[in-house]
């Protein structure tokens, strides 16, 4: 095992999941972590607290004529549950097939610490300034990352953004990502009675929440996949010709994606080709829903109470809080009648899209290339890494997504894991590109 | 505080929640209580064991002249949850204003219970031969009562069979009750891929089954009310002018009832009103819905599974088996491409009418009007005790619903109650009846 995979699996084994507050002594301990690694490879740390989880700031100067390259990664982790499924426990590293198995092994620890431990391979080789910003809150949206980057613009200041967070496009086959979908995340609470009741006694006579839920998610999105809400498809960019040959030429099997997942069909927009919907096209997913009797066997119950959480993916050039007012303004048309509703913004962020010929793009074409003995492809990206955006308005500087997960990582899912080759390879590409780059800016 | 009522709190202590396994032992507590209880006034008692929850068999005879009366109850109790809405705990009886309240309170320990304080308030002036069954599955339907009463009608033989398992029609308004709704309960597990995906990588292309969830049950049932499963009204008995007549003649505030519940508006059936629809019309309600992720936050998460239960109440002429398969049918005509479906049956009951002339209806009538110096008026029931249906079957006597409960008891919700007066005036009415049933049978 090397130094960096046996330090990688002692950052992995802090459950800093940012979405329970049971967790926050882990994320803080995780933020420690980092900080203490960042110190030893003689960068100047900051954890800087926020409401909810601290941030840290990590620089090392090189000289003042020296490039300076910006990496943006996050130690928070998803929840593991369901916790049955996993078949080691998330929060004890375990190898097997040449894989990582762990909670945040690709999304995003493995990732963000491949960078830091190229910066430790390179020792006094590193050509550029490096700084370093790693949250605790990309996977919630508290939203207390941004108004810290408007106070610390001037410290930020950079030649290139550097994330890793994506995936690449398969095995062996490493992307660019230049393309990102923005978010809109919402919870809608409703209530029928003020108690739960007898479905007996009252069965035909009462509101029955979990009937308003249902009614109001067939409405936001039809059985042929298209999202009803009115507006919501006005500033949607559509696909160029040219873009669509790009994705028709890439090395994607349609059938290899759905067995990979052990779907029967991927039912979705019509008249879309699969990478089209989930990388170039919004969509609308009800991530959890709840409501009545959860046990086993029978309970005869209308229940007072149902809810459900709703994501929204969107694209250039859609506004999220316009988005958003569009999709609360619908959901207030639709509420049935006898029906209270609440509606919690659970965060939103901007889709991205960054141009393919600036000098940091190509630095990062040679750089993927030389370590993976394969030419990049230019994808884009289904998910939403919001704060890119942010960046990219903030500091007006080019975005590098250089993923190195897999699609089958399983993020978000029980047994997240990452491959030891990409693992590897992510730290080759990361020197890479520090010495590309100062090449190519310098 | 009466003898009758403090052991009544203490059988309401005994926590025999039939749904859930893990209170297997507090069913068995509950039987055994009632067999000491029972053996000690004189009967001859059998707590047969069930595939479940066993059935407390008991009978007391005074003379082969003498007519039977054949008591049904039942000793389980729904599940107590959401347990913090308890103003005090479940199985920790309170009285307070009046009111005793716990779980099974007034479904059906307290109204089981008024029926053995009867017999034991007559002592050696019992008129009647009494034969007790109490059950530990009605809340559940694990169907292990009809076949022990298939095996032992025999001994079941009665003149008539009392069951109060039912509410009056407002506090002080004694009632007998008609009519019954059938049920066809059900759980729907639906599946799309084989893990949890990411809502970013995946959604737009991948099958999401809250969707799917969705859009079946605003299939099932319509925002206008209307079940939309093709044959479902097919053999719905119309609701006759007479009964009409009736209906509006009872002293009934459809706002008052809405009010009690704390809801803004009583959606349903349209054409129809609030207690044709409660009592006369069949209606269909998902008891339970859940899903994803439901935790604090957002999970950005397309979940693999979701699943609902699923509860039609069915009036004569309706066919519980028929309406399964109607159902089972239409389900799998709609599920969605993309989906697996699993629906597991969780139990069914008929529907009942039984005729108002016979003379243990009119020995119903003399025993509450005497105990309740009010007149009691004949009204149907939104709920089901199925197994009415079957000792009809069986047994081919008359039954006497005469329940002791109000629509505010809260069954199946927090704070279940039974107001001390109905209860005393429970036991009244119940020793009036058995005297009067001797003589009007004699």
């Amino acid at each position: 095992m090397t130094q960096a995979l046996s330090e990688l699996i002692e950052f992995l084994r802090i459950p800093s999941v940012s979405a329970d507050p049971a967790h926050n002594q882990d994320t803080k301990r995780a933020a420690a972590w980092l900080e203490a690694k960042l110190q030893a490879l003689g960068f100047s740390v900051e954890v800087a607290p926020t409401a909810n989880h601290p941030i840290v700031y990590a620089e090392k100067h090189v000289g003042e004529a020296a490039p300076t390259v910006l990496i943006y990664g996050h130690y928070d982790v998803q929840p593991p549950d369901p916790l049955e499924l996993w078949e080691t426990p998330p929060f004890e590293p375990t190898v097997r097939d040449g894989k990582l198995y762990a909670r945040g092994s690709s999304d995003d620890k493995g990732q963000i610490f491949a960078h830091i431990a190229a910066v430790e391979a390179l020792g006094s080789a590193l050509p550029v300034n490096v700084k370093f910003v790693i949250e605790g809150e990309e996977e919630v949206g508290f939203g207390n990352l941004v108004p810290w980057l408007k106070e610390n613009v001037e410290r930020l200041r950079a030649d290139v953004l550097v994330v890793s967070d994506s995936s690449m496009l398969a095995p062996g086959q490493p992307a660019i990502t230049y393309g990102l979908r923005g978010i809109v995340l919402m919870e809608v609470r409703l209530q029928g009675a003020s108690r739960d009741l007898h479905s007996g006694t009252y069965g035909g006579g009462a509101p029955n929440p979990i009937h308003a839920a249902a009614w109001m998610i067939a409405k936001l999105k039809g059985e042929d996949g298209t999202i009803r809400i009115p507006g919501f498809y006005d500033r949607v960019r559509p696909i160029s010709p040219d873009e669509r040959a790009l994705y028709a030429q890439l090395p994607f099997d349609e059938g290899a994606f759905a067995a990979a997942i052990g779907a029967t069909a991927m039912p979705g927009e019509e008249g879309y080709g699969l990478l089209e919907r989930v990388w170039a096209r919004p969509t609308l997913d009800v991530n959890g829903i709840w409501g009545g009797y959860q046990g086993e066997g029978s309970k005869t119950v209308i229940p007072a109470k149902a809810g459900f959480k709703l994501s929204m993916r969107l694209v250039p050039d859609q506004d999220p809080s316009v988005i958003h007012a569009l999709t609360r303004a619908y959901l207030e048309a639709i509420l049935p009648l006898g029906y209270r509703m609440d509606i919690v913004p659970l965060g939103e962020g901007k889709p991205v899209i960054t141009p393919l010929d600036s000098p940091a793009m190509q630095a990062a074409a040679v750089a993927l290339e030389r370590a993976w003995g394969k030419k990049a492809v230019f994808n884009r990206m289904g998910g939403s890494v919001p704060i890119v955006a942010d960046f990219q308005e903030l500091l007006g500087i080019p975005t590098v997504l250089m993923g190195f997960g897999l699609d089958d990582d399983n993020l978000h899912s029980p047994n997240e894991k990452f491959d030891l080759i990409n693992f590897e390879k992510a730290i080759e590409s990361s020197r890479n590109f520090l010495l590309e780059f100062a090449k190519q800016a310098g």
